[in-house]
C-alpha cells in the first residue's frame, strides 16, 4: 500500500484490526453452531459472543505471534484473555486455514463491493460526459492518423461499454470468490461437521466451498486478480486516450487544473496530464498481480503455503491501488475540460481528406472500377495532404473525377451529418440498460 | 505452433485457408445484405455467392500481398479473379478491420468450442476416476508433510471442480468474444448501414458489437486469454499433483507407460512422469499470453495496429497448445495407474500420527486445557516421528494421557471411517449437476 | 515462428536439420575423445566421422521417434544406419541432456550472434541519422506537452545509447549461455570422463559448465531471455517515438512509403506508421518469454523436463521475432523521413513559451524571489497559451517584468543557440567509442 | 512493504526521511558547484550547507505538498524555511527530475549494496554446508525419480554457483543503475552547466548519464529489476529443493524448528517447511516487478511520468522483499538439518537400480549391442522395481547377463566410489575463486 494511492475505506478492509474482527466472527459463529450441535457446551458460545464488542489488541497479538510464530494461535491466545477457560472450546475441529481463507474471502468480497462502487462512479461520469458531448464532432484517428469524423460522445460511450463489461466480470468474480471453507486439515470434515461450515457461510454472507483441501482453491483468487488486471487495462486505455487528447498539438481535452496547482517547477506554463500518466503506471502495477496469482494455483497436494506471502502483497496492494485508480479516473472524467472548438480546428486541418472513403464509394457507384476510384481518390487525397487546399476543390479541378461526378455530388460527399446519422443507434445500444 | 503440440482440428481453425474462407463468407453475407438494401446491384450478390465452392489460393494471395502490402486488398484482388467485374461492389463501405476482426471472433469462438470439448473430456475422465477411487484411502498432505487421511477420489473430485469452474468461465469468455463489427473506418457506420452488420452477425452466429471503432475492443480478447491462462494453471495444478504422486518415494500413481516406450537412454528402469512435466511447461507457455493480451487493450484513439502482431502469435499458439494440453491431460488421467496398496503403505508409514488432531479434540473434551492437550499430543507425536512405533501405543504409555482417556477412547481415535464419513457429502456437492 | 516475421538465417538455426547436425557434432567430438582415452575403440571415432557429410533424414528420425518416443534415441538409431555396428560406442556414458542442452547452448549462442548483427545494423542507422540531424531543432516534450527545444539528432542519440547498452548486455548473456555440459545422468561424471566435456566444449566453441545436474542450470537461459525482453523494450521505446512523430498533428517524421504500397483500403490518403505499430506488438511478444523463462529456473531436484516444452516455444519464437524486429527497426530508421520544416513549425506554434524556464532564471538573477519570478512567468506563459501572441511581447508589456529586465535582456532569453550549446558534449559522450 | 518481510536497513533506504536527505545533498552539491562557477553567489552555497544537520520534517513537507501538489517544490519550500532568502538560488537551472532520478539512482545503488551483502551471506552459508556435506551421499533424482548417486554437497555447490552468477549480474546492474542526471528540462543542459552534473555525480558516488531527457533512461531500471527477478528465481529454485527434501516420504533435510515454535494448530507433530514455502511465494512477488519495469521503458517523447507510480510500488517492494528473502534463505541454509542416515536409506531403497547405466556400459563393453544391453538392463531393472530384491542379484540370476559379465564384473558395477570420483573436480571448479 502506497499511502498516497490509498483510500481509507479500502485500507480499512485490509487492516489488521478488520482481519481480527473477521476471524473473531468466524470463530464465534462456528462455536455457536458447535454448541447447537452439542459438540461444545452452550456456555462456550455465550462466552465467545460476550467478547463481541471487545477491542482486540493488534500489538498484543503481534507480541504473542513473535513467540509462537503462528498467527492464528496468537489470536486465539489473545481471545482467551477475554473469554477465559471456555476459550478451549473455540476453534474446536477447525484448522487455521479455515479461518484464514474464509477471512480472505470476506476481504476480497468486500473489496469487490468497494471496487464496484468505484466502477459505478466511473460509469456514471462516462455516461454524463457521453451525453453532454454526443454531438461534439472531432476527427477519429486510426494509427494516429486522421481518419473519419466521430464525436467525443462516442469516445466516452466506448469506454463506458468497456467498463460496463468489466463491471459484469467483477460481479461474477465477486460471486466466485465469496466462499466459505470450514472443512478441517485436508478438507474431509473429519473433525468438524459440515453444518458448521454451512452456518458460518450463511452468517458471513458467503456460499459454501464445494470441495476444499484445507485451503480454498486458488483458481478463484487467480480469476479475481485477472479481472482486476482487465479493469486496470481499461483504465490504461482511457488514460492513454486523454493523454493523447491533451498533447500540445492536439489539445482537444485537458485535465482540470486547480488554481493553486503548480505544473512544473521549471516551466510554469505547462498543464501536464499527470493524473492520466499516473493512472497509466497504476494500471501496470495492478496488472502485475495477475501472473503471481496464477502461479499460486498449483499448490502441492492438499496445500502448501507459498500462496500466502504472495497474497499478503497483492491482496491489499492490487485492491487498494485499483480502488484509488477508479476514483481518480472518475474524478478526472467528471472534471475533464473538452475543447470543442479545438476539435473542430483539428477536424478541418487537412482539407477534408477524411471524406475520401465517401468519395471512393460515390465514384464506384458512378461506374468507376474499384481500382480507378481508388487511384482518383488517392491522387487528390495526397495532393491535399502535400500541397494543402481543400479536397473538395482538388476534386472539382480533376477532369477524370468531374466526368463521373457533378459538382453537387462532390459537395454532397462533404456533408458532416452523413457521419453522425447513426450516433443515436450506437448510444441506444450502449446505454440500453 | 509447435508441430508436436498441435492437433489438426485446432490447426485447421488457424490455417490461412480457413481464414480466407471466413473472410469470403463475411464479404458474401455483407454483399447480400447490401444488395437487399439496394446499395449494390442484386447481380453482385449473386456473383459473389457463385464463388462459394471455389478454392482460394493462399499462394496467389501471398503473391499479391507481397506487392500491395495489404492482406485484405490482396484477398479482394484474388476474389475478383473469380467474380469478375461485379467484384467492385464487394467490400463496399467496409473497412479491412471489419473483416479481420469479425474473422478473428469466429476463429476464437470456434477455438473455444474445441477447448470446451477438450475440457469435457478432462471432466469426464476426472469424474470416472473420482468415482472409481472414491474410497481409495491415502494420506492427505499439507506442506508436503503427512496430515490426515483423504481419498484419491477426493483428489480427482477437486480437480473436477476446478475444471468445471474453468468450463463456465470459458463458456462466458466464448460468448463475450463472439461479436461482429461491420461499422466502418471509425465505427460510425458512415458508409455502411448497421443492418449489414446485423445480417452478417446473424449469419455467422455472432452477436453485434455495441460500439466498435474500426476494431472490436480488445478487452474481450484479453478476457479470453486470461481464461486460457486460468485453464493452463488448472492443468499445472493437476500435473504437479501427479508428478508428486509418481516420485520414487511416493509411488501412489504413475503415468501409463506403453510397452515400446523408452524412459531414458541412460537409465532403462526409469518410468518418468514426462507427460505431466511436459504439461507443466505447456501451462507456462499458455499463461505467457495473458500479459501481452492485456497490453493490447490500450490502443491509440480509434485504433492502432500494435495488437495485430501479438495476435498472430498468441492467437494460434495459446489455443493450439491449450487444446493439445487438454487432450494430453485427459489421456493421462484416463490411463493413470493408481497404486492403492502403496497409498495404504504411505498412510501407515508414520505410526498413525495423522490422527493427532483427533486426539487433541478428545483430550480437550476430556477436560484438558487447549494448551495441555496440545502439549501432550505434540510430545507423543514427536516421539513417534523421532523414535518410530505407533502413536496409539505411545499414548497408552503416557500417564498424563491415560488419566484423561481410557484405552477404548484412545483406540477410537484411530478409526479410519471417521475420516471418510463426509466423502459422500463432498461428492454430492461436486457432481450435483 | 510466424512466417512473415521470420528471416531465413535465424530460422536455419532453429531448424531440425541444424539441430541434428549439432547433435552429430557433439556425439562425434565426444566419441573422438573417448577413443583417445581408450574407452572406445579408435575405429568407432573413425566410423562416426565418416558420417560427417551425410544428410540426416528428419523424416526418418520422426518415424523412429513415433515408435520409441524419445528423440535422442531416435537420432542415434538413425545415425547407426550410417555408421553400422560401431554405433554402439557412440553416446557411451552420455545422457540425452548432455546432447540436448549443449545443442541448445550452441543454438542460443548462434542466435545471439545474429541478434548482435541486427543490433549493429540498428546502431549504425541510429548513428548516421543522429549525425545527419544533429542540429535539426525540434521541440522537446515532457508529458506530451511542449517543454524546451532539443534536436532530432539527440533523439536518435539517446536511442543509440540505449541500444548500445543492450548490446553490451547481450554480449554478456551470450557468453553466459555458451556452456557445454557432458556430465552424465546427475552431473557427477560417473560414467564419463570430464576430459570429454572439455574436448567437446573446446571444439564447439563453448566453455565448460562448472556444475551441471544432467541439465545446464536454467538461470543462464532466463538471463538470456530477460536481455531479449530489454532489447524488445528498447524497440518499443523507439517505435512509440516514431509513432508520435508521425501523428497527423505532429508530422515531424514519417515511415518511408513505397510507391506501390496501399495504406488503407478505405482511406487512400493515409500514410500509417504500420512498421512501428507492428514493432510495438512484436516487443510485447518477445517480452512475454521473460516470465516463463524465469519460471523454468526452479526444476525439481537434479532436473525435471518441464522447461523443455517452454523452450520449444520461446527458444525459436523469441529469437526469430526479435531478429526480424531488429532488421525491421534498422530499415525503418535508415529510411525514416524527417520533416525539419514541420519540426520548426511545431517549435514556434506556442509563442515561445518553451523559453519560460530561462526567463525564470533571468528574473531570479535580476533579484526577484523565486516565488515572484515563478508568478510572473506563469502569468505571461498562461496568457500566451490562452490568448496567443508571443511570450516575448507579453513580457515586454508586463510592467512588473520590465522593472526587472531590459528589452535586450528579455530578447536574449529567446536565443535558440542557448539550447544547443551542449549538443556537442552529449554527442561526444554517446559516440565516444 | 509488508512489515513482516521488511528489514530495517532496507526500509531506511526507502524512507521519506532518507529520500529528503538525498534530495538535500543533491541540491547542496549542485548549489556549491553553481557558486564555484559564479552562477549563484558564494553565500548561497554556504547557506545551503548550514542546513546540513537540520532535521527536515516529513510532516511539514506533506502539508506543503497537499497545497502545491508537487513534491520537489514542497521540499524546496520547506528547505527555504531553514536557509532563508538565499534559498532562491537553490535548484537554479535544475528540473525536478534531476533531483528525483538521481535520488532514485542512489537508493537503488544502496539497495544493491544491501542485496550484495545478503547474497554474500547466502553464498557463505552454501559454501560452508557444501564443504560439510561434500561426501554425504544421496540419490540424485531426475523427473522426481531415482537416478544415480550424488552428494548433498553437490546440491549446495550448484546453488552456490547459481547465486554466484547472480551476484555478478547484480554487481553489473548496480553499476548500470548508479548514474546521475542534472541536465534540465529535456536533457540539453540549456540552463545548467554539465560541470554541475559532473560534480554532483562525483560527490554522490555516481557516474554521469551520457544522455538523459529530463529522465534517466528506464532500461537501466528494467535491467535492475530483471536481475532481481533472476535472484528471486534462484531463491525459488533452492526453496523447492528443500521443500522436496523435507517431504514426509523423503526427509533428507529439514528446516530448523525452534523449541517454542508451533507447526500447526491442528497437527502438533508437523514440522512444515514454512520458511521455504514462504520464500517460494516471495520469489513470485519479487518477480512480478520485472514486467512493469520493462513496460516503463517506453516513455513518450522526452519523458512522461507513468513510470513514477510503478516505481513507488516496485522500488521499495521488490528490494525490501528480496532483501528479506535473502536473509531468510541464508538463515535457513545455515541451520538446515541434513539427515545423512535418511539419505542413505533412500539411496538403497530400490535395490541398487541407480547403477543400471553402469551395467549398460559394462554390457556394451563386453560386446553386447546397445539394443541388447538396454533390453537386459531394462528387464532386470523393472524386475527389481516391481518385485523388490537387489538388482545385483537379479543380474547374477540372468543367464543372458552372466554369459557376458562375470560375478566380479557385476559386483564392480555397484561400487559407490565410482560415482564420487569427480566430486573434487566439480568443487574445484565452483569454489575456485
Amino acid at each position: 500500500m502506497i499511502p498516497r494511492y490509498t483510500r481509507p475505506e479500502m485500507a480499512a478492509i485490509w487492516s489488521d484490526a478488520n482481519k481480527y474482527r473477521i476471524w473473531y466472527l468466524i470463530e464465534a459463529h462456528a462455536t455457536e453452531k458447535l454448541a447447537e450441535l452439542g459438540v461444545v457446551p452452550a456456555s462456550a458460545a455465550e462466552a465467545v459472543w460476550k467478547a463481541k464488542d471487545s477491542e482486540f489488541s493488534v500489538a498484543r497479538i503481534d507480541e504473542i505471534e513473535a513467540e509462537v510464530k503462528h498467527d492464528v494461535i496468537a489470536f486465539l491466545t489473545h481471545l482467551a484473555e477475554f473469554i477465559g477457560p471456555d476459550s478451549r472450546f473455540v476453534h474446536q475441529g477447525l484448522t487455521s486455514s479455515d479461518v484464514l481463507d474464509t477471512c480472505l474471502a470476506v476481504q476480497l468480497r468486500d473489496s469487490a463491493d468497494l471496487l464496484l462502487a468505484g466502477l459505478d462512479r466511473v460509469l456514471a461520469a462516462l455516461k454524463t460526459r457521453a451525453e453532454e458531448h454526443k454531438y461534439t464532432v472531432c476527427i477519429g484517428r486510426s494509427h494516429g492518423i486522421h481518419a473519419e469524423p466521430t464525436t467525443m460522445g462516442l469516445k466516452f460511450a466506448r469506454f463506458y461499454a468497456e467498463f460496463a463489461r468489466n463491471r459484469e466480470r467483477l460481479v461474477r468474480a465477486r460471486e466466485e470468490i465469496a466462499t466459505c471453507a470450514i472443512s478441517g486439515a485436508v478438507g474431509t470434515f473429519a473433525n468438524i461437521d459440515p453444518r458448521v461450515e454451512a452456518h458460518v457461510a450463511e452468517q458471513m454472507g458467503l456460499s459454501v466451498e464445494p470441495v476444499s483441501t484445507q485451503v480454498i482453491p486458488r483458481d478463484r483468487h487467480a480469476n479475481y486478480f485477472a479481472v482486476l488486471g482487465l479493469i486496470a487495462s481499461a483504465i490504461e486505455n482511457l488514460a492513454i486516450e486523454v493523454r493523447h487528447l491533451q498533447r500540445s498539438e492536439v489539445r482537444e481535452a485537458q485535465e482540470y487544473f486547480s488554481k493553486g496547482q503548480k505544473g512544473s517547477s521549471a516551466m510554469p506554463h505547462k498543464r501536464n496530464p499527470i493524473l492520466t500518466e499516473n493512472l497509466t503506471g497504476q494500471a501496470r502495477l495492478v496488472r502485475s498481480a495477475v501472473t503471481p496469482a496464477m502461479e499460486n494455483v498449483a499448490l502441492w497436494h492438499e496445500r502448501d503455503i507459498s500462496h500466502s506471502s504472495v497474497e499478503r502483497g497483492i491482496g491489499p496492494d492490487a485492491n487498494v491501488h485499483l480502488d484509488f485508480a477508479l476514483h481518480r479516473t472518475a474524478g478526472m472524467i467528471e472534471k475533464l475540460i473538452v475543447h470543442a472548438d479545438r476539435c473542430r480546428e483539428n477536424l478541418e486541418a487537412y482539407g477534408g481528406i477524411h471524406n475520401s472513403q465517401r468519395i471512393l464509394l460515390a465514384l464506384t457507384q458512378a461506374g468507376a472500377s474499384r481500382e480507378d476510384s481508388y487511384r482518383l481518390v488517392q491522387r487528390n487525397g495526397m495532393k491535399t495532404w502535400d500541397e494543402g487546399g481543400k479536397l473538395v476543390d482538388h476534386l472539382k479541378a480533376d477532369d477524370e473525377v468531374t466526368t463521373l461526378l457533378s459538382t453537387e455530388q462532390i459537395d454532397a460527399c462533404f456533408d458532416e451529418a452523413y457521419h453522425l446519422k447513426h450516433v443515436d443507434t450506437i448510444f441506444a445500444r450502449v446505454f440500453a440498460n
